[in-house]
């Protein structure tokens, strides 16, 4: 059974996340979504709560499983006896930091592969932290985000 | 009446938005220059002063008006009945960004059109960070800002 | 009365380039779209078949005309009294040369303004020589090109 | 069974193609190596000579199978029931060209997904233009390329 | 007698830097390693701790010397009367930060020329912002950093 | 004496190359500019032509030399016991291509150090392509290179 790990921020969890999301569980048997719990950078959302919609948004997929991870993720992959790491590459994300990221990696962990797989065009653009910047000054974010995200966002940022 | 709006923090003003304004307002017949009232990032210079040093620095021009803003920007430029939006793309600036604020945008208010335009190559490097910087370690930013941004920089970071 | 001009080699037209016409001839009075007769690149279309694919792609627009040029595009620009030029600025295109180009053009000719567009996410990654080769693959063209520049990629590279 | 295709025009293989076969070997159980029949493209060895090459280099890996094709990719893959492209994304290639046309495959066949691998950064810059290029000048070839291929680049190219 | 500055925040002094260092000092008759003494950023080491790991770290070249800086780097270089600054490019570095910031010194000081120059591949993806990440993790930064800088490290962020 | 090549095709020379020599002239006791006998591209002027014009467009630097040359740059250079090669880096130049030759003859010869520097801004936008281009479309070539090169541009592709 070939399984592979999709692990981020998901702060909170966009469109172009569940794309990705869909993709890999369309090439792996099991894709396991792992939420980093406490990453150095401020967040919007505590880390159950960024669980519980990545649950919610991945919820018609059937071989996706969502939890939290902690440490370096390639021990944690590794722990489990997963091999394969998963990461969108958005036309307009940050290149640099994903291949310095995975090239960090793999010297940290040569027996486990980071693949790269594109989102769908439509959401080549949405990042986590343009979503927060919009629902923050009032915008539409439920044209970036599931309808959970859109209605926590309002919940958290309320309204303008 | 072609109208449109360039819009940005301007904390300071630099010589690289003041020759985009310049261009803009030969090919518009009127360029409103909005400046964000307090967003997220931390700020030099309170948003009056950024508006009054704007409006010294493009004084030449006679179709330019300078005023300030807040929310989203795109609802902003629809209220006033304008449909166009400017942005310098200099060579060293971040495109990705750019790109995915553009699109974001279009999203947003698809009615809405985004025109890039690049700044003298003189003033391709020039950012207001840099400035900033600059002119906290006591360099000469009279180079790259108008001579009143200079002279509020002195005031403001105070000789060395 | 704004005016600009869309000059390439067009060949052939895509949706790409329709879409980056529709909006420069929603923010202008007028938009020309200008082919090149004979760049120094092979073609696949003659002049005449490119003016001809472009017009009948363009020809709900009532505010754009398709004519050719030769030589210089901003001596030609120039020569009729248009001031701004127009180019799609692709997510996956060649930003350098594009860039490098408005530069040049700008020291050849200071009056002359380039404004870079983007063009829908959904075109961004179309070009007009990946839709030849995909043509030439016996691929299906249609989904990136107009339905007359379809029918003449066929009669051009034949049945598969 | 997992199974994928990793398919170029492979001319001639280098240590960098190597390098993300066997990555991609690692992860899927099956990878079909395709060697491009007749792209537009001249190349410096004809299609028997490059799949001989491949073979020899990609020996020491079981599930790997090296075989050739010709027409567009996503139909040829389609046609043997693979859904699972590989491409390897050099930190010094191309990432433009890769997007569009991974973007491009998917129009063509939504049904197809396009996974990128990073090789190793010792190979993060051969590329077989480089490598047909230091040949030529006479060049050591040999430490860009499989052994096989150091040999048949002199045998081609001849002693200097 | 040729000199040359490679100045920087080194927090901590990496593989990559002295490998950029290993390589300038080959080049120019005598390299001086300058440590930023209070940048605006939040550092983890102090600068005496700093210098003294960069001193450890390169204390096998005989032509190099560690020192401490602040205020301009441009302003610091000409009072020692060196005209010449490296930097490091790696592959997955800033290169618009590096560039902007090379035109800036350029606009500040004429004289004053910044030569670029790429570190070995091994270590064209290690920064000290990845090093302090992983470290911060519980990971082996041993792989990324001379010996003593990783020891530096384990007393700093404990052990986990 | 710390003694540099730079090394290129100079098809012709531009007002970026001279720059580019001038700095890495005032940086080196001695500056060697070696042009590419017969690289494999098509050239518009011959070897002798593109020699005569360096030389002529060089003439104000003491240090420099003018010479051809022909195999491998790093052969070359070796046998001359030089060890640092000059390249230039501008803004819209190809990075990748930059760094994938430099690192190809790291390799061959790991003796060879190369360093970039980059030309005024003004220049960097300059390529030799781009002039050939203007000049044969009638252009004003002579904003981008020295007046010699005008003349002979001029020669070469004829009056319009």
């Amino acid at each position: 059974m070939k399984e592979a790990i999709y692990a981020g921020t998901f702060d909170p969890v966009t469109c172009g996340h569940v794309d990705v999301a869909e993709r890999a569980a369309h090439v792996f048997d099991r894709l396991t979504v792992a939420v980093a719990e406490d990453p150095a950078k401020t967040l919007l959302f505590p880390v159950e709560e960024r669980m519980a919609l990545a649950r919610e948004s991945l919820a018609h997929l059937d071989n996706v499983e969502v939890t939290s991870f902690s440490g370096l993720l390639v021990d944690w992959a590794r722990a489990r006896g997963v091999h394969t790491l998963i990461r969108g590459l958005r036309a307009f994300s940050d290149f640099e930091y994903e291949f310095q990221m995975a090239l960090t990696n793999r010297k940290l962990a040569p027996d486990i592969e980071t693949l790269f797989l594109m989102p769908n065009e439509d959401f080549s653009y949405v990042s986590s932290s343009m979503v927060r910047e919009i629902a923050s000054l009032g915008g539409e974010a439920q044209k970036f985000v599931p309808a959970a995200v859109a209605d926590a966002l309002r919940r958290r940022l309320g309204p303008r």
